[in-house]
C-alpha cells in the first residue's frame, strides 16, 4: 500500500520507535500521495482541510475556488501542509510536515505554466486560484514498530 | 478500502461537489479509522501531529509521553483534531474535523478507565499522558465525482 523504498532515515530510531526524515526523503515521499492537508488559522481558532497538491520544485502548490475561505485565511499567512501514510496492519507509517508562507500566484505566465503540472482538483467547479506553499521548515518522521513486538 | 455505508448526507452535494455530513455521521466514519491529526500552535506556528485515537462518548482520547511537546502543546489549549480517507481511483473521500479544548486527564480513576479502552500507541515509550479533546465544533464532508465525469 505503501512504498519506503530507498528511505534513508538520517537518524536511527528513538526510544519511541520514531525515526526522523531527511529533507530528501521527505519530498521523496511526498511525491507518492495525492492528498495533503492545509493547516492555518481561521477565526482565531486552528483548522485544517484535506487538499490535493503538487510539488514545484520544493513548494507545494494546490488550487482552490477565488473567494474559497481557504483562499482567504492562507493569504499571506504562515502556514502547515501535511501528508502522511499509515498501516495499520503494520503499525507503521510516515508523516511529513511543511511550515511556510502561503502565497497567491497572481502572475498569468506562472499559472498558466502551473497549469501544465497536472494538478486536477477533486473537488468540482471553477478553481482558479493557485497557492503556493514556500516551505522554510521541512520535518519527517517514520514509525515503525519492531518485528520483535 | 474506506466505507461509506449508511452514511446519510444532510446537505445535498455543493457545485464543488462537496456535501455536508450529519454530526452522527461525522463520529460513525471517525470509528472507522485508527489514525487522526492534532492541530495546534507551536512556537507561534501552525503545527500537526498524526495520533491514534479512540473516542470516549464524543470526546477524542489521545495517548502521549508525559514531557512530550504535543502534551506541552496542547496543555488546555484550543486544538482542531482531523480523520479523513481517501479512494484515489475513485476520486473520492471523506474529511471529520472537530475542533475543541485539549485537557491533560489527571484523575487517576478516570485514567484507569481510559486505560481499558484499548487505546494502543503506535510509538514505543512509557506514554502514561492522555489528552482529551471535548469537541465544540464538529464538521465532515464527503467529496465524491459524479460517475458520468
Amino acid at each position: 500500500m505503501w512504498n519506503l523504498k530507498g528511505v534513508d532515515a538520517i537518524a536511527p530510531a528513538d526510544p519511541a520507535g520514531l525515526e526522523t526524515l531527511g529533507r530528501s526523503d521527505c519530498y521523496m515521499l511526498l511525491r507518492t500521495v495525492p492528498i495533503g492537508r492545509i493547516v492555518f488559522t481561521e477565526a482565531a481558532l486552528p483548522a485544517i482541510q484535506p487538499v490535493n497538491f503538487v510539488l514545484d520544485g520544493d513548494d507545494v502548490i494546490i488550487r482552490t475556488g477565488m473567494g474559497s475561505k481557504l483562499a482567504a485565511a492562507t493569504r499571506s499567512a504562515v502556514v502547515a501542509f501535511e501528508a502522511d501514510q499509515y498501516d495499520e496492519d503494520a503499525l507503521a507509517g510516515w508523516s511529513v510536515v511543511l511550515v511556510g508562507r502561503a502565497e497567491a500566484v497572481a502572475d498569468d505566465a506562472e499559472r498558466r505554466r502551473l497549469a501544465r503540472l497536472g494538478l486536477t482538483p477533486w473537488a468540482l467547479g471553477d478553481r482558479p486560484h493557485y497557492i503556493r506553499v514556500r516551505p522554510e521548515i521541512v520535518r519527517g518522521r517514520r514509525i515503525r514498530r519492531p518485528a520483535t513486538l
